[in-house]
């Protein structure tokens, strides 16, 4: 059973005034990026593993797909999805991605944004996805990365010259991490870059994108304080096909 | 044309003296990593993209492998694997990296160890070297890790608390690299994982394995100072089939 960090009061009070809640997709840097992975859209099956607040099950019926199934652990963010519109063909369920079961061969596009590192068998939910999928199905992910979230204590350093580096430590120390973000007791789970393709392809997966998010010069120009993403990586992107 | 380091003598005199020059394979920790992700080598033709000293050459001809060409930059390094023993079925040929060319679909495997982080052009190389693969044929290298290779200041930070630290920034800053190892003016050429990977699936490989290099406990218990290498990896390893 994974930690229900999103139903927490003060967690969700901070995440839903996050950019990416209240602007949806476009207040997500990474999005564009993420989007350019994706298969076409129109005419399919999606599930989306961590709706929130459905942001994308939208896109994607916007975008043309013929059903979308929704699922995230937090009640709070399923009821705002479904107050976000009524639409016959997305249906929204509660679901614990550590527990998932989804039936065979029913999706043409398996979607994840930053939900994998709150799951502690990945291996068993690659094998769940590559199920669920048809053949030359597509999933496609994006998920903290491990430089982001492998440390003891993540966060900026800076150095007597001003120069602002990221202190990795524990980087081939696989397992749980506990952060204090929005909340106190936040638990993820670090895992490498090698670990999470390896798993994929482990579950019959073959890569088809690895991306480690940078953000364009123009989105820098947009918006400064991105600048900082060219220092380390925050977010792992992976586009794997069925 | 690459920076041709191993042939000056300051570099050389250094690199020679490693465990790794020494005691060959055996000396490389990351040696029974990669040897793992072989395939059976009895019966193949092998090309060994920076061979050096020729220890990897002399260890798949004694495991049976048909023919092997080993390739380098270095003609201190040619000479002295030559002068280790003579073997019609190993040729030792010049070759720089950057401007390889080799026959079209003539090896089974293409093997490299810590060479093509000195190549600028990785595409071009790969292109190359599925050219030269048989369908089914397995590229096999090892390659300094990203996180190895990204900072400005590459090195231990320690903290007041004594943690150790390896203050990660630019890594989304792809280009060269500039250090002092061994010699002053070493030039690599630093890349992220994702742009590795791509480059090998643009090229037509498809990823078979990747491992951020981790010492077993084994291997800790027996040499403590690898301990650290727990906190960053030092080396990439990638299978990949044509």
């Amino acid at each position: 059973m994974a930690q229900n960090i999103y139903d927490q009061t003060d967690f969700f009070e901070g995440y839903r005034r996050l950019g990416r809640s209240v602007e949806g997709l476009d207040g997500a840097p990474e999005w564009p990026a993420l989007r350019a992975m994706l298969p076409g859209i129109d005419g399919t099956s999606i599930v989306d593993l961590g709706c929130g607040f459905g942001w994308f099950c939208r896109w994607a019926r916007a975008h043309g797909a013929k059903e979308v199934l929704g699922l995230d652990l937090s009640e709070k963010m399923l009821a705002q999805a479904r107050a976000a519109g009524p639409d016959p063909a997305i249906a929204y369920e509660r679901a614990d991605l550590d527990e998932l079961s989804l039936p065979a061969a029913r999706f043409d596009l398996a979607y994840s944004s930053l939900a994998l590192h709150y799951v502690s068998d990945i291996a068993q939910l690659f094998a769940t996805v590559h199920r669920a999928l048809v053949p030359g199905g597509a999933f496609v992910f994006s998920t903290e990365h491990p430089i982001y979230m492998a440390p003891t204590n993540p966060g900026w350093s800076v150095d007597a010259e001003g120069r602002k580096t990221w202190p990795v430590d524990h980087y081939l120390v696989e397992g749980p991490r506990t952060t204090d973000w929005l909340a106190k007791g936040v638990v993820k789970h670090h895992r490498t870059i090698g670990t999470t393709l390896n798993q994929l392809i482990r579950a019959g997966f073959t890569i088809g994108h690895v991306e480690e998010f940078r953000p364009t010069d123009a989105q820098i120009v947009a918006t400064p304080e991105l600048a900082e993403e060219l220092e380390r990586p925050m977010f792992l992107l992976v586009q794997a096909r069925r």
